[in-house]
């Protein structure tokens, strides 16, 4: 659908020279993300300042066209893709650190900061933004605060919503405003950050962060507990957390995971059926009790062997077998369904053992790994053919209803965007949903923001 | 005034027996905080099932008639006082512990439940719920919740806000609903849980809460420092802060609470002018690293002493002095004025330096103690007469006014209510506070839930 006029003109003078783009290499180079959903969109824009993301937002409510904020891409549930229309911002030229105050504690960014540049950039005060995607070289901060990003350190130092402290926004219906503080602490006012975080564009668009930092612990152990099958392993993880050191990751990988992994060089014992990758951080003095209290709960009948990393070679090595699981995931099936539901920790146990008997009565491969130590674990379901990927879809509404009937939650860090939308009646009360309806009417008026995503199309 | 005969009616039958009551006594109990503001409310009820408060919200949206959640009173804002009179709910008969899950580190309460009396009865299980403010003994979970408080810990372990995972409400738009997880992670819609904490009862009533658990340390140090002046205590301040071991308490006194502390318990040298208490807590093993690392840090220029505490019975001692503070200064003032401003760490000591230079110039006595590891400072003004109390006003004005200069804010715990309602604007943007006026609509389109409290009258 070419611009309409008037919106063209508009952006012309908001964006001179390569701030805007309808070219057709562009437009495609923006239409999908890490969903493999595609949708043109009828323009892109590069936004550099502040004000010029408050014009943007002028000129759409004014022609009622879409605005879909955009980091990287890298998110799976379709949220970035313009699947009406409308117009992409891409905040990868919104780039720079602002400001770094270590006595402080906290760092101001642009949205398009790249995760892992801000972590380098941290590294010399001894410091860390905790959220730590798989994503975190090529994934912004933008997106991290969109989604509500985690990672495997989420276990320890919380997820993006418990890190940060303020932004600077343009909300849908215009008003342009700072929330939040310059302090860690504050209590005046609604709490109008953390509601804009993980809300996946459909509020605001955030053009400043004020990111909470956390010191860096002196020290790091990397630990690997392999077990007979995945039964023990998620026994463990119950018992891991319901002891007083908390992980600073707890990694799951299910037999089937296992034997990627062994593809990435990965080398648990060969009658492993599952392994926990753990870490435990601290004085340098302290990781010793540390490790042996984590060890004692993690001794359940079925561990085959328990090790520390020999050294850092080591420990990354293993992570890069965890870290490989995504992406080769994708090429064994490139219809994979990747899910990333939560339920509590005491009910792995119980998770695992019914994605097994899934696995079983749909005939379909699923592999299981993830952070544990949340109760979030990621189930990939594998059709191979498209018989498979008929079946995939009703058995995934399976793994819901059982997550559900085990206290979870449909999503732990990915979010919902396209992906989940249907399945968020099941999760959330009708009232809370006619609420969340309310107050987006409340931020955008016009729902010009991300239309279609997030929250379902009726109620309200 | 007297309540309209339908909504009496109506009450009558949501609340049976001393369920409602209507007499002189009981509203005059139910008609102050600790702000010592007075209002008297028209009538006063007693929830202790979740359906009774559906029925309350819809019999007073019916009636157009104010509806005030109570706690225990304890808050400092005139938060709970029924300003316009209404229904206060006095919440302290919702006081069951419904669930505590160890292995999920969670447990689920009414809103009436006392702080202290949920801390007991974790002990058993290691764990403990991390707010503590000082009223912990005799404050409810539901007021915590409504004010996001803090106390101590919260340097370490976050304020309430960072503490729960979900709750059961009751809606001024009448939808009841759960909303949050009985996860430790989850990402699916707009985060109405934390929107509702701090909200101070303008949103939504709580009927229930699932509040997220931490473990206790194994062992924990108090430690004192003793400073000539409280500039450089407030060096130390920033400097402790800067270093990697977080405190798990990090309290300031300055010369006049340190006066006040040694009428009760405090044995501070006698040439001290300010002092720090701090606790690190951790595994056993690794407290003398800890504590090394921030004496380090303590050792401005200006440091007189430092010691750590003898026993046990030293450490409580010197914690009694230290929460013995606020109630010592109604004494002497009845009407001091007790705020609770933040600023960034690293600008405490400007902060310091600007009260002194207030308290000279408006030649009234001013008296800070605090939470200064996250740079929020109990600022106390102790008019002693009509004159005084005059000066006071004004003098305040300054103080916000100085805070905000300083990239702080006006609360760090005690919230809004009524008292610091008038300078929202100086702290939040305008576009900010149009955007929390439209949510409030979402929430309560007829404004029935404690009108006037916490946003300013314009706006929106």
């Amino acid at each position: 659908m070419p611009l309409l006029p008037s919106l063209g003109a508009a952006l012309r003078t908001i964006f001179p020279a390569d701030g805007l783009a309808v070219d057709d290499a562009t437009r495609a180079a923006y239409a999908y993300d890490n969903s493999r959903r595609v949708a043109l969109p009828d323009a892109v824009v590069f936004p550099t300042a502040h004000e010029q993301v408050v014009a943007l937002v002028q000129a759409c409510r004014e022609a009622r066209v879409p605005l879909i904020a955009r980091g990287r891409g890298t998110n799976t549930t379709g949220a970035t893709v313009p699947d009406g229309g409308g117009v992409v911002a891409g905040f990868e030229r919104m780039n720079r650190i602002l400001a770094i105050e270590p006595g402080n504690r906290l760092a101001v960014v642009e949205p398009g900061v790249l995760n892992g540049d801000l972590q380098r950039a941290l590294q010399q005060h001894g410091l860390f933004w905790p959220p730590d995607p798989t994503s975190a070289p090529y994934c912004t901060i933008g997106g991290n605060l969109a989604c509500n990003a985690g990672g495997p350190r989420a276990v320890k130092y919380g997820a993006t919503r418990d890190n940060v402290l303020g932004l600077r926004v343009v909300a849908g219906n215009g008003q342009s405003f700072h929330c939040g503080t310059h302090t860690t602490k504050g209590s005046v006012g609604y709490d109008l950050t953390r509601f804009i975080i993980g809300s996946e564009g459909t509020l605001a668009l955030v053009t400043e962060a004020t990111l909470k930092l956390t010191p860096k612990p002196p020290a790091i152990r990397t630990l690997r507990a392999a077990y007979r099958d995945v039964e023990s392993a998620a026994e463990a993880v119950a018992r891991i957390m319901a002891q007083p050191v908390t992980p600073c990751a707890l990694e799951f990988m299910d037999d089937a995971a296992l034997r990627l992994a062994r593809g990435h060089g990965g080398d648990a014992p060969a009658d492993a059926g599952a392994l926990l990758l753990i870490e435990v951080d601290g004085a340098q003095d302290a990781l010793d009790a540390a490790a042996a209290a984590v060890e004692d709960a993690a001794r359940v009948d079925g561990l085959l062997e328990w090790r520390g990393a020999r050294d850092a070679a080591e420990s990354a090595a293993l992570w890069d077998a965890r870290k490989a699981l995504s992406p080769a995931l994708r090429t064994i099936s490139p219809h994979k369904i990747n899910e990333d539901v939560v339920v509590p920790v005491s009910r792995v146990p119980e998770l695992v053992a019914r994605l097994r008997r899934l696995a079983r009565e749909y005939d379909l491969p699923i592999v299981s790994f993830g952070h544990a130590g949340n109760g979030n674990l990621h189930v990939n379901l594998l059709p191979r053919d498209d018989a498979e990927r008929g079946r995939a879809h009703a058995c995934l509404a399976e793994v819901f209803r059982a997550v559900i009937e085990l206290d979870g939650t449909l999503s732990g860090e990915h979010g919902i965007g396209t992906a989940k939308r249907d399945f968020m009646a099941q999760a959330v009360d009708a009232g809370a949903l006619a609420t969340m309806h309310g107050i987006k009417r409340a931020f955008d008026p016009e729902g010009i923001l991300n239309p279609g995503k997030l929250l379902p199309a009726v109620a309200g």
